[in-house]
C-alpha cells in the first residue's frame, strides 16, 4: 500500500454536503493500489460503537491515482469518519491522525465534517444540470431593428473586423426564438448587452442601460418574458472586473485627477494615468489600458454592482449572470454579490469564468459553476486534435471529475467553443465527422452542454474577430444535416436522465488506443457509447450488461437499426464515428 | 521521484496570500526524496520569458512528506505559477495539468493564484501572534463583590462539584489585575460571563446582560478599560451554537409549541418537545436537552446575535470574541459574524473552537485561529506521557504547520490545559521539572500561548468540575517558584521576536530518542533550544551557528553561567530539563 500516495482533507472536494441529508467523502490512492475501502462513520456524541460502515466505490481514475467515493449520511448533522484501506491482506485505519494499523478507539482524531447545514450547501438550481446552454455574441445573431443600427454598419455576412458592426439586436433574438426553441435549447447565455463602444461591449460605459445599438431595458423584458413563454432562461455577462474607459466614474478619474470622487473606484498606481513601457500607471484587465480594473473592495464599488446584480433581475426576471474574468475579481465581493442575487432570485446561476481550478470559487458561498474549458480542452485534445490516446483522455476526464463536488461537475458549463476560441467546426478542419463526434461526446459526458450560436448551422471561424462571423438565416445556406445532428443530441439527452446525473463509467479507453467506451446510468436509464476517435476504422465489441438494447438513432453517425442487441455489440466503427446504445 | 507523493492545490494551505506583497506557494513530496524544487512564477498578461524563478524551502516533514514553501511576490496582483523537481539528474515540471519532463511554453495550464486581493487575506491582528493568553473561568477566580454573591455559595477553596457556586466575579478581576499584569500576560480569555444558570454559564438565559452574579455591563467596561490601562486585552466566549433552556425565546417555545414566533429560532424535529431514549426530539449541543441549537441560518436569529457580537464590543470595547463550539455552526453564518465584528473592531480577534481541522473556518472570511489541541496533543504525548519519541513529535509538529497558513499558526491559541481538559500539573502527576518542559516548549513554539488561570501557581485538578478550582491568592499556598518560572518564560517570549514569528528549524529528533533540539529565528534574533522528555539524563551536543551564544537564565532547569559558548555547547541535561541558548 503506498500510503505516500493518499490524500484526503475534510473540505473542498474531499468532503462536501451533496444534499441536505448527504455528505460525499472522497479519498485518492496510488493507480490500482488499494482492493477495498469502507468508511466508519457516525455522530460523535453517539458511542463509538453505534459507527457505521459504508463501502467506497471508485469514482474516476487518472494516470497516478484512483479517487473513491461514498455517499453518508450523518444521522444528526454531525460527522465524524475514518477510512479503513485494504490490500490483500493488509488493512490500515485512516484517521485525521494519519495512518494506524490499529482501529481507532473514539471519535476525538477522527476526520471530521462537523455538521452539514443546508444554508452551506453548494446548490446549483435545478434546472441548471437540465440546461441546454445557447450562446449568443448580440452584435452578430439577428438584426430585427433597422432603427437601432449604429452608422455604417457592414452587410450582414461581411468579414468580421475588430472594429466593425453589423447592426445585431436583442429585436434579433426575440424574431428567431422560435428557431431556438425548435432547436432545443433551454437557456441563451448572451455576451454583454450594457451600453459599450466596442463591437463585444466588454468595456461598459454603462451598467444600468441596454446599449442602445441592442434595444432597450423594455426589449430585454420582452426577450425575457418571450423565453420563459418558451421554456428558456436568460442569463447575462456580468463585466465587473473592470469597465471601459469611457464609464463616466474613469472618465471623472481622467479629467479630476486626485480630486476625482472616484479615485479610490479603481486602482491608480501612479499620477497621471498614463502608459509606460506598455504598463497603465492604472490596474487594468491584461494591461489593457481600455479596460480599468474596479477597485471592487471599496464600499462604494461593491454596494454599486451589487445594485447592478439585483436590478437587472429584478427590472427583467432574467435568471442568472455569467462573471467575466471573475478570477481575477475578489473572493470578499463575490460572496456578497453572489448572496445579493439569491436574494432577488432564489434559483439563479451564477457561473464564474474561471479557466484554470476553480474550487476556491465552488465552496457554496460564490459561484455554481465556472466555464469547463479544461474538459473543453482534453475533448478537443483526443477527439479533434487526436494529441493523445483514449487512456490518457479519460485520464485526465477522471482527475478532473474527482477535483469538484458532484454538483458542480453536473451543472458545468461545458462548452466547446466560446467567443474567445476558435471555432470548433475550424478547429475540425471542416471535418463535419470529427466535429459531431467531439459533440455527441459533449452532449453525452457529465455537465450542462453549451453552443456557441452558428455552430449548429456549420459557422466556422478563426480566432478573434473571426470567430464572431454573422448568423446564417438563409436555410439554403446553413448546414442543415448539422443542424438535425444538434437536435438530436439534444432530445437525447433531454430523454435520457443518465445523460444529466448517472455516474461516467469507461468500459474501454486503452493504451495507445483511439477507441473508447463508456456508460452512463442512473436507476434503469442506462446508455452506452462506443466512439473511435481516429481516422481508420476499427471493430468495437461492447459488452451488454442485463437487458435489451436498442441503437440510438443518430443518423449518418452509425448504423442504425431496429435491431435488438443481447449480451453483445459489435461492430465496425468507421472513422471518427460512433455509435449510441441504450436499455430498452 | 515518487509522483503519487506529489500534492498541490492552488488554495487552503497551498497557495494562500501571506500579506499584501506575497503570496505562500507550498508543495508537499516524499519525505527525503527530492533534492531541490524552484518554483516558476509570473504574470500570466506578460510574456512567457519574463517568469522569475525562486528556490523553495523546507518548511517542515513529517513521517512521509517533506512539505517545502517559497515567497513570491506577483507583481501585478496575478500569479501564474509552477513547479520544477530535481532529484539527480532527474528534473520534472508540475503544473495544473500534472507532471511532464518538457518546459511548459505558456502560462495557461500553470497553477494560478488569480489575484492577490488584500481584502481575502487572513489577516489576524498584529497583536494576536505577540499575544501571552490568561484563561479565567470567572466563577473560580476571585470573589471581588460579595455583594452579587449567589446563595449558598461554598466557602473558597472548596471542592468544585458540577453545581456548586463561589462567588467569583468581575471585580474579583478587577482587583486582581495588578497580579496579570506582573505576571506580563497581555490578553485575558473570559469562559462565558452573560446571564446563565450554570457556574460554567454555557447555558445561556440573557446574552445582553452580564451575569448578575458575575457584575453588571459597567462592571465589565470598567474591567476592559482597566484591562487596557494596563496594555491587556480582553476577549470574550460567545456560545452561539445552542442557547441554554432558560433563554425565554426557548421558553415561548416550549410553553406555545408551533405556535411560538420563535419555533423556527431552534431546529424543532417533532412535537412534542421532549427526550425520546436519550434523544431530544430538537437539536442540541451532543444531546443535551438543556442546550437546544440555535438555527443560525434563520435571518431573525442570524440579525439577533450579529447584534450580540457589535453590541458587546461597542457598549465594553472588548477585544474580540472566542466562539463555543464553533464547528457545529454554519459557514455562513460565521462570515456575516466576521464582517459584523470586523466592522466595529477592525484589529479584534476571532477565535474558534475547532479541535479538528479547521482549514475551511481559517480562508480569511471567518476565524483567525483555532484552539490548537492537536498541537497541544502532540505537546503531552511526548513530554507528559512519553507515547512517543522526538521524531514522532516532530513529524507530527511538521504536519501541522504545514496545514495552516504562516500567519494562522503564528496567531494560533496554544493552550496545554483548558477548563475541558485535565489541569497540566495533574497530567504531569505534580512532576514540576515535566511540567516545566511543556511549558518551556509551549512558549518557544509558534503560536501565542495560553496559561489556564492558576497553572502558574501551581492548582491541579482532574477533568471537570475539577480543572476549575478556585484560584489560590495567599502567598504561602501559591507555587512561587512556578510563578517566577512563568514570569521568566512570558519575558523570553516578550525578548525574542524570533519565538514570534521566526521560523522553526530541528537540529535533532532522532526515532528511539527524547532528546529534542530545535532553533527559532527572526533575523538577528537567534535560539537553540535543547530538550530532554524523559526521566533519565542525557548528554546533549548541540552545534552552535557562527557567534557568540550564551544561556537564558530559566533558573532550575538547567545550569546558567554567564559563560559564552562558541561552536559547539555540550551539556549533561538532567531528567526532564532543558536548556535555552541565544545568540548575544
Amino acid at each position: 500500500m503506498l500510503l505516500e500516495a493518499i490524500y484526503h482533507r475534510s473540505n473542498d472536494c474531499w468532503a462536501y454536503g451533496y444534499n441536505e441529508r448527504s455528505v460525499h467523502v472522497r479519498i485518492r490512492t496510488k493507480r490500482a493500489d488499494i482492493d477495498k475501502i469502507n468508511v466508519l462513520y457516525g455522530d460523535k456524541c453517539k458511542p463509538w460503537g453505534d459507527m457505521k460502515v459504508k463501502q467506497m466505490e471508485l469514482l474516476a481514475y487518472d494516470e497516478l491515482y484512483d479517487y473513491w467515493q461514498a455517499e453518508v449520511d450523518p444521522p444528526y448533522g454531525r460527522l465524524a469518519y475514518c477510512f479503513l484501506l485494504t490490500k490483500g491482506e493488509e488493512q490500515i485505519w485512516f484517521t485525521e491522525k494519519g495512518f494506524d494499523k490499529t482501529m481507532p478507539k473514539e471519535h476525538l482524531g477522527c476526520f471530521e465534517f462537523p455538521y452539514l447545514h443546508p444554508i452551506d450547501l453548494q446548490s446549483p438550481p435545478d434546472w441548471a444540470k437540465n440546461a441546454i446552454f445557447y450562446q449568443i455574441f448580440p452584435e452578430r445573431f439577428a438584426n430585427g431593428d433597422k432603427s437601432n443600427d449604429p452608422e455604417g454598419i457592414h452587410e450582414w455576412g461581411d468579414k468580421p473586423e475588430y472594429r466593425n458592426f453589423f447592426g445585431g439586436d436583442l429585436q434579433g433574438v426575440i424574431d428567431h426564438l422560435d428557431y431556438l426553441a425548435d432547436l432545443g435549447i433551454t437557456v441563451i447565455y448572451f455576451n454583454p448587452i450594457f451600453e459599450a463602444p466596442a463591437n463585444h461591449k466588454y468595456d461598459t460605459q454603462d451598467y444600468m442601460k441596454i446599449d442602445p445599438h441592442f434595444g432597450t431595458k423594455e426589449t430585454l423584458k420582452e426577450l425575457v418574458r418571450s423565453c420563459h413563454e418558451r421554456g428558456i432562461r436568460v442569463i447575462l455577462d456580468g463585466v465587473f472586473n473592470h469597465s471601459g474607459a469611457t464609464w463616466p466614474q474613469f472618465q471623472d478619474v481622467v479629467k479630476k485627477g486626485p480630486d476625482s470622487a472616484y479615485y479610490n473606484w479603481f486602482h491608480i498606481q501612479e499620477w497621471p494615468l498614463q502608459v509606460v513601457d506598455g504598463i497603465p500607471t492604472y490596474k487594468t484587465f491584461a494591461f489593457e489600458k481600455t479596460m480599468p480594473k474596479l477597485n471592487t473592495s471599496n464600499p462604494e464599488v461593491r454596494d454599486y454592482f451589487l445594485q447592478v446584480g439585483r436590478y437587472w433581475i429584478e427590472e427583467t426576471d432574467m435568471d442568472g449572470w455569467r462573471l467575466d474574468v471573475a478570477n481575477e475579481t475578489d473572493h470578499t465581493f463575490w460572496r456578497e454579490f453572489s448572496k445579493a442575487v439569491k436574494e432577488v432570485k432564489p434559483d439563479a446561476y451564477i457561473l464564474g469564468e474561471v479557466w484554470h481550478d476553480g474550487m476556491k470559487f465552488l465552496q457554496g458561498d460564490q459561484f455554481h459553476g465556472v466555464m469547463n474549458y479544461p474538459v473543453s480542452n482534453a475533448i478537443l485534445d483526443f477527439f479533434v486534435f487526436q494529441h493523445e490516446d483514449a487512456h490518457s483522455f479519460v485520464s485526465k476526464l477522471g482527475r478532473y471529475l474527482a477535483r469538484y463536488p458532484q454538483q458542480v461537475n453536473e451543472a458545468s458549463f461545458n462548452h466547446l467553443d466560446t467567443h474567445d476560441t476558435v471555432r470548433l467546426l475550424t478547429l475540425c478542419e471542416n471535418d463535419k465527422a470529427k466535429m459531431k463526434l467531439a459533440v455527441a461526446f459533449q452532449f453525452t459526458f457529465i455537465g450542462a452542454p453549451s453552443i456557441y450560436y452558428g455552430d449548429e448551422i456549420g459557422l466556422d471561424g478563426q480566432f478573434d474577430p473571426d470567430n464572431r462571423k454573422c448568423m446564417i438565416w438563409e436555410k439554403q445556406n446553413q448546414d442543415l444535416d448539422l443542424l438535425t445532428f444538434y437536435k438530436k443530441c439534444i432530445k437525447l439527452r433531454k430523454d435520457h436522465p443518465a445523460l444529466i446525473s448517472g455516474a461516467f463509467r469507461v468500459q474501454s479507453a486503452e493504451k495507445g488506443s483511439s477507441l473508447l467506451v463508456y456508460e452512463r446510468q442512473e436507476g434503469e436509464d442506462h446508455l452506452i457509447v462506443a466512439m473511435n476517435a481516429s481516422s481508420s476504422s476499427s471493430l468495437v465489441t461492447v459488452s451488454l450488461p442485463d437487458g435489451v438494447w436498442k441503437e440510438a438513432d443518430m443518423v449518418e453517425d452509425g448504423f442504425v437499426s431496429d435491431q435488438n442487441y443481447e449480451g453483445e455489440y459489435k461492430a465496425e466503427l468507421g472513422p471518427y464515428r460512433f455509435h449510441i446504445l441504450y436499455k430498452n
